[in-house]
């Protein structure tokens, strides 16, 4: 059995905020398998700039067992995007688990899969994410939360964090812990404790 | 000025090789761009499956700065891949910074880039690496290691340490901070130590 996540893109989307979680994801190839989806299909551009291909479109009827929405300067656009909105709205419906990464959770609190959850963002614009989702239950230290069938990572780099946490739940810690190994990977193990929510707040 | 960065794919490229650097580096666009560059332009298959886009190729006459060489499973095959290795050699000589990411060292080793030089790659497969650059300065103990204009990194995600290295002696070290806090990436700063090579010891 294979778990297809679906990693949506979206022009400036946040390069590592994609890459890092499929990184430690993909050390578990016996399981997880990826497919990138966008609106369109076709080459997207990373707000770094290298462009990655979407192989499915939202008019698809591909079926994903879980979502992985990144964050980036795009989200600003998308959370306007009406195609983007309804299409999260609608199909995290349909998959076992939603995850997110960064200001990727702007999207899914706009969409309202987010509402009566717990969830977290990054850092440095938190405010402006946490405004599209007034009924989730936002956690502001927190390198990432699980509540239920729903991930939510901090900023960047914590997409990896929560990304090995995702890989214990499925596979036990032990795979969670090999994926960090082979990728030489610290794994910042603790959900609770967010040294970025404090580097924020010192400001 | 910007300073082009010159990022080598090739089929089966370790997806977090490639992005983790250019999101840390990436941090500072007002210095760094990238452009993508493959034996033959197009769509490359990482590792991990996703594909990425090669704007430049071999043929091309297009000058970088500085180049990027990751590893992955296909670092085996291009080993052997007469053009790669010649691109490599002959483009290197023209760089003003070479730089490498787990066993992407294999490839420059092989190109004779390393000759006389110190560096490192990943732990898992280090003698293997080695065993490409006989009149390398090998340093089995460091999370990456900068000779002169070259730095090599060891496995996966110490690109991530060696690309702040990187911004660190280009812009200063609190550019390298201040990239760092954006990701929300805990640095790894020091050079010296290695956590993984004492994992791999052990076991």
């Amino acid at each position: 059995m294979h778990m297809s996540i679906g990693v949506v893109l979206f022009p400036d989307f946040e390069i590592l905020d994609v890459f890092g979680p499929i990184e430690m994801l993909g050390m578990h190839p016996e399981l997880f398998e990826f497919r990138m989806v966008a609106e369109a299909r076709g080459a997207i551009a990373s707000v770094q700039g290298p462009k990655c291909l979407a192989e499915d479109e939202f008019g698809d009827s591909v079926a994903y067992d879980a979502i992985l929405v990144p964050g980036g300067q795009g989200t600003r656009r998308e959370v306007n995007n009406r195609s983007m909105v309804e299409w999260l709205r609608h199909r995290t419906r349909q998959t076992q688990f939603v995850t997110s990464v960064c200001t990727g959770a702007a999207l899914l609190a706009k969409a309202g899969v987010l509402d009566g959850r717990k969830a977290t963002t990054n850092k440095m614009n938190f405010d402006w994410v946490a405004s599209h989702g007034p009924r989730v239950l936002w956690q502001h230290d927190a390198r990432w939360v699980e509540d239920g069938n729903i991930f939510t990572s901090s900023g960047v780099s914590a997409g990896m964090d929560m990304a090995l946490a995702f890989v214990s739940r499925m596979l036990g810690e032990k795979a969670a812990e090999d994926a960090a190994l082979w990728a030489e990977y610290t794994w910042h193990r603790d959900a609770a404790v967010d040294p970025f929510a404090r580097a924020w707040r010192a400001r």
